[in-house]
């Protein structure tokens, strides 16, 4: 028996469509499924007939909202595979309880982790400060004596929240000769010895690792988790990197203690999310200050859609998904 | 049977040896042997005293040279530890004949390996080029309409050498989603295949990869090895890394491509060693340029005292060396 091949409705931004299913990446969802049309809206008559036919609608940035009122148009869906990480601005409670829904969170968590774990390789041993210094100065000088016990060797790192980014991290970080430790509320001193790494408190992990590293959700509960107290409990030339959200961050605490020499920081996100001009963050030595590019972007957006491709195989096939969103985890997922 | 304590000699320069073995790490060799002295030159009377009785030297940057003379003076020395990662400069030919040496260059050559793979993860993405130019616009800007197909996927790098550094840096970038391809004269199809890479022709690496690395050693016939033809291959945004020697690379070539804008550079080697003041590869925005800093310093030194403890601890043990020199191939080492 041929199972009927699946009907699928692109619901996207047209500049995502583009950017994470370009051509080849089109033809690999055609191959597999019938496209039965584009939409950016759910309200359309063109939208209400593509909805009409879809199994399977493919959601990314900019998707419209799908509620009980878009199911009731779309009598044959039965999932919906998302090309982005977080679902919740697209689909309501009410909706994933009904449809199985997939999430390309865990490839679209890669580059972060990949931005972090370089990041935390060359803040240990100081190179982008030592590379800004040495451009400033152009001579030679005592880069350990103007940078104190650098080196990739008997540091401590540490995670602040064991998300998927997080756990990717300390995964990446394992290849390397240094120790890890782990702060999350939800994570057992039993999960993390099966991560390999020591579950500490907050206070602790700030106050004596070399490099602290933010995966926190961003939540209510975690809104100005690193406060100006923390901020104060980091030794001097530790190194902040935040690349989850900068309202995780008391920022002007951690200016304060940048502007003074005493912390280095690199971070992917700010509040806002583009720092007003002449912040002194843009234009500190021992800063590097990235507009929110650790995520996907470029050729790590086609990451995204080869999990859909695969997510549609497994459909096709009528094998289970491989990346389902667990309803009962959504309050504590971002 | 016990057998007697090993009698150990320091041969190196007095900074080398606070660097490398400071206090808990020269207390670790003296638990395993008796430190009979520490000597910067093997002629006064004191030396001449301490070689007597060596049966082991430890040497380090700025070791005295040890010749056949030197030899007599040490009847007693069955191995040298080296604490660095050249033994050349240090040992003459016929003592390597006649004693066990052992080298800690393999773990020399990890934070070379280490600042490597970090660079090709932020070079793929052009991360450091877009921190530089946000720093400068301090507003948003479209970094994909500026910086074209960046991402960490679907990229190809291209490792020049397969030397104990280029085989970390393939170790390393195993957990990525990319493509690596090598060159070296020295490497088999099956070697290659091995380490789990595809060796191809010099020329077609530089044409075909997305960020070319050097770990070449440097000899006479590497000199100029990416020559001005061959960084004329490398294609329109292109990173070269290169952390081996300036002499391996046309400098005035590589600098003329970069300050056009048609390729980026991570240069932890130039010629000469410190750039002349207001060279262009100082403040172009696509080039990260750092003062030697990839090998081992800060704490990273002390893992070669490891390297030396527990080489020491195998001598006093009967046990054969884990990193001992290979005679034949000095010639094509550095």
């Amino acid at each position: 028996m041929t199972r009927p091949r699946l009907q699928v409705v692109f619901a996207m931004a047209p500049d995502a469509l583009r950017r994470i299913f370009p051509d080849p990446r089109r033809a690999r969802i055609a191959e597999i499924a019938d496209v039965r049309g584009v939409v950016t809206e759910f309200e359309s008559d063109a939208a209400r007939t593509a909805l009409a036919e879809a199994d399977v609608l493919i959601t990314g940035w900019g998707s419209p909202f799908i509620d009980l009122d878009v199911l009731r148009a779309a009598p044959r869906l039965t999932a919906i595979l998302h090309s982005g990480g977080t679902i919740k601005p697209y689909v309501s409670d009410a909706v994933l309880a009904r449809v199985d829904v997939s999430t390309a969170a865990a490839a679209n968590a890669v580059p972060v982790a990949e931005y972090t774990a370089a990041m935390i390789v060359l803040a240990n041993k100081k190179i982008l400060p030592i590379a800004a210094r040495y451009r400033r100065l152009q001579e030679e000088f005592d880069v350990e004596g103007a940078f104190g016990g650098i080196g990739n060797f008997d540091k401590r790192i540490g995670i602040v929240g064991a998300s998927k980014i997080g756990r990717i991290v300390i995964e990446l970080l394992r290849a390397y000769d240094l120790e890890v430790v782990v702060h999350d509320p939800f994570l057992s001193a039993s999960d993390a010895a099966d991560l390999g790494v020591q579950a500490v408190e907050l206070d602790e992990l700030l106050a004596t690792s070399d490099v602290v590293s933010v995966h926190a959700p961003s939540l209510e509960e975690t809104r100005n988790l690193i406060d100006a107290r923390r901020i104060g409990l980091m030794r001097h030339g530790t190194t902040l990197v935040n690349t989850a959200r900068g309202e995780l961050v008391d920022q002007s605490a951690l200016t304060e203690r940048v502007v003074a020499g005493e912390l280095c920081a690199i971070l992917d996100v700010t509040t806002p999310w583009i720092l007003e001009r002449d912040h002194p963050l843009y234009r500190h030595e021992n800063v590097i200050l990235t507009p929110h590019i650790a995520g996907s972007v470029g050729t790590e957006l086609h990451r995204l859609a080869d999990v859909v491709a695969a997510e549609l195989g497994r459909l096709a096939a009528g094998s289970p998904l491989a990346h389902p969103i667990a309803v009962d985890r959504m309050a504590i997922t971002a």
